[in-house]
Parts: C-alpha cells; sequence; structure tokens
C-alpha cells in the first residue's frame, strides 16, 4: 500500500474501529511529513480520534516499515516526534536479526512510550524465530493469497495460520496474537481467519476500492474490473523490476494483476531494459496505462474478483464487522 | 489419493459419518474389482452401512475419476453393476466439454439410479462453466494448497469459494453446494470452509495419516515428519515426469514435498531421462526411498505440518465433526 495508505486512509480506518496504518515503506524521506498531516487531521475536533489521542498522548495510527530499505534513525526520528501507537515491520534483509536494533529502539527510546510492534512473517519457521528473537506485541502471518509483496513461497493463511498457532503454543508462545493477512476483504474471510486461530486480519487489497485511498483512478478501475484473481493476478518480480525497484531480498515477489509488462517477461523472453523503457513510456498514459494491455503496475490479492465497488473506508471498517457477527450467528444455528 | 484411496479406508470414512471415494484416477482397470471388494466390505453385518446399502439399493461411497485418462464405457460397466452413490470427476482435458458424456451416461444409463455427480473445478471461471453446462450435484471447488494435482495457478480457497458462491449466485447457480478442497485437514479449515459459503469440505493430506490408507510406510513417514508446507512443498510437474506419467494437461501440476528429484530438476537442471532413471533406482529402497534427500513422491498439501499422527478414519472423521462444533461454539461467545 506504498504512497496509498497516506494519512486520510489511516484516519479513516481509526476512526470507524479498525486500527489504521501509514505505509512508510522502505523509503522513510516524507515520513515525518505524513505523521504531521496525521497528527492534524487527528487533531480535527470532528477526527472522532480527537479525545482518544488527547487522553493517551500517541496517534491513534501505526506505521508500517519494508526494513531491508528504510532508514532507521530517521524513522525513530518521525516515530520519536509523533509517537504512533503501532509500528508494523515487514521484509528484513535478515529475519529476524536486522530487525533487533528496530525493536530495541522502540522499546527504550522515548521514556514511557512503547508502541505496539507488529511484525509480519509468511511461513512458520520465521514465526518462531521473530517470536523467540523480538517478542513481538503481534504476529502479522501473511499467506500466499496476498497482493503486493509476500514470500514467493507461501502456504495461503488456511494453513499457514493454524500452523504458526499450533507451533508457538508448543513452544510456550502462545500468547501472541496472530493476525491473518493475504486474501481477506470481507467478513466471510475474517470469520475464516478467527476459525483458523487468529485474532483478527489485515486487510489491504479492500482498501484499494476505498474513498481515502492515495490510488490512481486507473488503478482503481482495475482492482474492480479483476475477477478471478487465481488466474488474473500472478506472483512476479517483473513489476519490480520494470519500475527499477531493486532492494527487495530474493525469498521475496509482489502479486499483481497479469499485464503487459508480465506477459512480454514471462511469454515473450523480453529483456529488463526493454521492458523498463515501455513501462516508463507508459507512465505518460496516466490512468489509461493501467490494464490487461497496460504496463502499469496493478498490485492486488487473489481477492481483487471481490471487491467490486468503492466505498468510504468506514463503510468497510462497519461492513464487515457487521458481516463477521451475521457469519458466526448463522453458523451457530 | 490414487492408489491410496482404497475401499478400507473408502468404507471407514463412510461408516464414520462422512462419505468415502475410491480412487480410480485416470486407469480404471481395476475399478469393478475394488467395487466388488467394497461390496464385500459394507455386505458384512457389522460394517455400520449395510441397512443403509440394502435401504437404497447403492453403494455408500463415492469413485473419483480423472478424466484425461480414464476411459468411460469401462467406467460405466463398473458403476452400472455396483452403483455407487456419487462419482466425482476432475481434470478432463478440455472443461466441461468432455465431461458432457460422462454426465448424461450417468444421468440416463440406468433406469432407477442417478448417482450424486460432483465435479472439481479450481477457478471461478471454470466453477460457471461446469455448473451451467453440467449442473453438477456438488462443485468440489480446489485451492493452490491441495496435495497432489490441482492448477498450477490458483488461488486458495479462502478467495475461491467465496467469489465461486458469489458469481454463481448472481447467475442464478446459487442452489448448487459447494464443498471446498485444499489445505483442509481439520475442524479449523472445514469451519472456515463454511465461514467462507461453503457447505463443507473434503480432505485429502489427512487421510494419508489414517490407518485404513493403503499408503506405504516411508510415504505415511514423510508426511508426519514434513512441518511449515509453505516452503516445504512446492507445486512441480517433476512428480510426474520422473514416474513417467504424460497424461495431465498443461494447466495442471502437482504439490509435493520437496525431495531430490526436485532439487536435481529445478537447483541443478538435471534433465528427465537422467532423473526418472535415478527415481527408478531409487524404487527398490521401498520405505527408504521417501524423505527429503530421497526421490520417491510424497504429494501432500500445504497442511501437511498439521498432520502429525496416524488415527483411524472414523478418529478423523469424527474428531473434525466435534472441532467443527466447538469451535463454532466458541466464535458465538
Amino acid at each position: 500500500m506504498l504512497n496509498i495508505a497516506l494519512p486520510a486512509l489511516a484516519v479513516s480506518v481509526s476512526a470507524a474501529g479498525g486500527l489504521g496504518f501509514l505505509a512508510a515503506g522502505f523509503d522513510v524521506s516524507s515520513l515525518e511529513e505524513r505523521l504531521q498531516e496525521t497528527l492534524s487531521l487527528v487533531s480535527q475536533p470532528n477526527s472522532g480520534l480527537h479525545h482518544i489521542y488527547q487522553e493517551r498522548g500517541t496517534l491513534p495510527i501505526g506505521v508500517g516499515f519494508i526494513n531491508w530499505g528504510a532508514d532507521l534513525p530517521r524513522a525513530m526520528a518521525a516515530i520519536e516526534k509523533y509517537k504512533p501507537c503501532a509500528v508494523w515491520l515487514f521484509a528484513p534483509r535478515s529475519q529476524p536479526d536486522d530487525l533487533v536494533p528496530w525493536v530495541e529502539q522502540l522499546r527504550s527510546r522515548v521514556p514511557g512510550y512503547q508502541p505496539q510492534i507488529w511484525v509480519q512473517v509468511g511461513l512458520v519457521a520465521e514465526a518462531v524465530a521473530v517470536a523467540k528473537v523480538l517478542r513481538p506485541d503481534v504476529l502479522v502471518v501473511q499467506g500466499s493469497d496476498a497482493g503486493g509483496h509476500g514470500l514467493a513461497q507461501s502456504a495461503s493463511v488456511l494453513t499457514l495460520v493454524p500452523e504458526v498457532c499450533d507451533t508457538l503454543h508448543a513452544q510456550q508462545m502462545g500468547q501472541i496474537p496472530i493476525l491473518a493477512a493475504g486474501g481477506i476483504v470481507d467478513g466471510r474471510g475474517v470469520t475464516a481467519a478467527l476459525a483458523l486461530g487468529a485474532s483478527g486480519a489485515v486487510m489491504g487489497t479492500r482498501f484499494l476500492a476505498s474513498l481515502e485511498a492515495n490510488v490512481a483512478h486507473g488503478y482503481q478501475a482495475e482492482i474492480l474490473r479483476s475477477t478471478d484473481g487465481g488466474t488474473s493476478t500472478v506472483r512476479s518480480t517483473v513489476y519490480d523490476r520494470v519500475r527499477g525497484i531493486a532492494g527487495w531480498p530474493d525469498r521475496y515477489n509482489g502479486r499483481g494483476v497479469i499485464n503487459q509488462s508480465y506477459i512480454d517477461a514471462v511469454e515473450k523472453h523480453m529483456g529488463d531494459d526493454e521492458n523498463r523503457a515501455l513501462y516508463e513510456d507508459e507512465l505518460k498514459k496516466g490512468d489509461m496505462g493501467w490494464g490487461p494491455h497496460g504496463r502499469l503496475t496493478t498490485y492486488a490479492g487473489t481477492a481483487v474478483g471481490l471487491v467490486r465497488e468503492t466505498m468510504s473506508a468506514a463503510d468497510i471498517v462497519q461492513g464487515t464487522s457487521q458481516e463477521v457477527s451475521n457469519i458466526i450467528g448463522q453458523l451457530g444455528q
């Protein structure tokens, strides 16, 4: 959700009863500015979050980092100044070792302030290592259906969440809450996650079709158009390569809607230089550059076909919550 | 479950309250013999199925076919003679066209006998086409976590089941029951499937660790040993290639535990002839031929790490059912 989950979306999600995250990603150069904007939104008397901010002294949103690239001193400076209530760590070059200084600083640098530390993993072994070394407040367990970046090889949350739960439990770490990520866009998915042993779920792709997302119209239109994500999306590194993003560790790739960049790379064996030049040319088309024959990247999970209309973040959060209640009621009958 | 789900397993599953299937697969030459054996088991007064068989006149088990290879006349002759209560169709060369004669004969050939027709699909578009043309009694919706063969590209049931439900509903075909397949091995997975909109679930990998499965000790030991299926299993065609099985349409591959055949093929670029020769040599090792450094195929889903002990099929069926009740009760609290 890099460059998409900005203050307006994060604040709206939190105001509706979820916990919204700013996507800081691997480049934290604009984080301070975005936290300032978040603070302004939260401070408005009608934000719905004004009182909670006054009471707790932390910003009622989280910040998500992509740790192979994020600069720790600069990130900590912004965090120290604005005190988001949670920090989400993902994709360090070495897991969990490279996160140790992050966790140490987050826990000890500011007297009286300890943000919730969320760490995202995609394998059972990774969950165990992270739990042991970092003792996170939350483990985000990401499965293969997720849009955007995740492990190139992984199970879906259907099998990953229960095995993480069982394994942590067997090692006396069962008290760490698990949130399921990847393929969850509505109350059905959230209820499934709860049945599998998660304490809750996180959603990305669904919010691409929110009014508050900072997303190009062409991107959002492609999300609404796409169906049957098992065949219309694919995990690949090509979308990073055409955009010149080279930092992801080898074990990751990203799931996006299949487009001309992918077809040229995989079916026509086009080289990266040519493909990238075509991508850069496509940027001039603006919204028309997205689509199955376009070249602009539409990161999305396999649940993309379940995202059919744009609505406010509040309607998404509250509608999903209501669906969960309804489904649990129906299951009980 | 080819050569594994034989009469003893199928009958035990049905006797416990599930519906067991014989794996006929793509070679139906031994189907008649296996149905005769099934009939003998069912006819035993203490089978628990004796009365239901007498009452209904159909065998209380199903037969599963892999339709790119299964011979229709020979299959129909066996079905006509033994009347299984259900037939499960999967992987025709052309979907759904090649299944039309199967469905026509199953529905009309034997006066007064119509087995339930189950058809397995792995995409939304496939589900719609099958529903429209074949009007099956059950759609088995298989996701990417499944062990053994399935579509090389697909979503997990987490997103596939809800989208199939919604799409069939929108096209006035919402009355067709959907069973989730792929990654489901216990009550957590079944409850998740129900939350996603399925009417139930099917399980394969779990029954590899049943007392009644006709499975080599080495295979079963590898199922019990393997954990973290997102990284310990992989979808590939290599396990067919080393065994000389050439009939699967291109859109399918099979998920198995990573072993030396896979490592040699993918990391060491070994040719199929050499890899196959090594496989055939490995067969002489018997049970010792399985394992991460072995070459005998361990087809299994990503839930393999949740399968930790061998138990009777009855304990699996009844234990899973009890877990579902418990989880639904907990969700309601």
